[in-house]
């Protein structure tokens, strides 16, 4: 399977000088989305997981479906203003400027295991807040799952946790 | 299953009056999430499905899930703006203000079957702008669903095709 064939390469998208790597084909085929569910469940068979969060809004498109296959939960991690209720939020620097992201009080994630799930991983400073929030409440994050990795931007190195990407891009 | 039991009263949020309806504790938990998936699949089974259209954000939650499950492809239905590429967008009202949803131009919807899903039936306006964007392509909305509907707010009557939900909540 030849994940690449099922990215399309869009530029400046969403500012000028981002070449977006947009999966809207590889949703639309099952063969190639199914590829993308069995290579991340080989990934995480060997671990004893208790969550899978996705990082808002593609990372939901991941989530739910890899807890379903490992018979877990899942929770959201997501820009801020969006969860109702009791959130814990941090600041984080992205690859086009810098956001917040949050998640629930709630869910108790003290001594379990987590998995995060994004489509893709560029300077990694999303994932790292998640991983930072995680962390917060007593949870231990596994490592994280990016369908894409934007090599060159070595967002790898800024994780604290061990990162597997399905399809890497060095340009 | 208790589905109610999973699903989080919260008031005020997102605007003062709305007593938002949260679906993390039902994410959280396997059994519930395979409850609404094998609900959901009953109602499709039936029919001849080519894609699932899942609804920004929470809807993504669901629609990569039932596209797996029955073995077709999915697409997002997005805010305005988030979509690269080329699109087309459709202004609609929504239970507290206004809004703009798009669908990617270069998927080929015509004569095809889409249901869609979202977390919560509301007003209707985000699944009536929804089904106007697949129509105005050529394709067919087979029906959609919704975890949750709110069933005072009657807004399955703005919709042209079927709606099927869940839970129904009628303060």
């Amino acid at each position: 399977m030849k994940l690449k064939d099922y990215i399309e390469e869009i530029p400046d998208f969403p500012v000028k000088g981002i070449l977006f790597k947009d999966i809207s084909p590889l949703l639309a085929n099952f063969e190639a989305m199914n590829y993308v569910k069995t290579s991340f469940i080989d990934i995480i068979k060997s671990y004893n997981v208790d969550y899978i969060a996705g990082i808002d809004a593609r990372g939901f498109l991941f989530s739910t479906l890899l807890a379903d296959a490992l018979g877990v939960g899942s929770f959201m991690i997501r820009k801020e203003g969006k969860l109702p209720g009791k959130v814990m939020t941090k600041e984080y620097n992205l690859e086009y400027g810098t956001s917040k992201m949050s998640i629930k009080k709630n869910i108790n994630l003290k001594n379990k295991n987590t998995i995060l799930v994004d489509d893709l991983l560029a300077t990694g400073g999303t994932l790292k807040c998640a991983e930072d929030l995680i962390n917060i409440t007593g949870g231990n994050v596994l490592f994280s799952l990016a369908v894409i990795e934007l090599t060159n931007l070595n967002g790898y190195k800024n994780l604290n946790s061990k990162v597997y990407s399905l399809v890497k891009y060095d340009d």
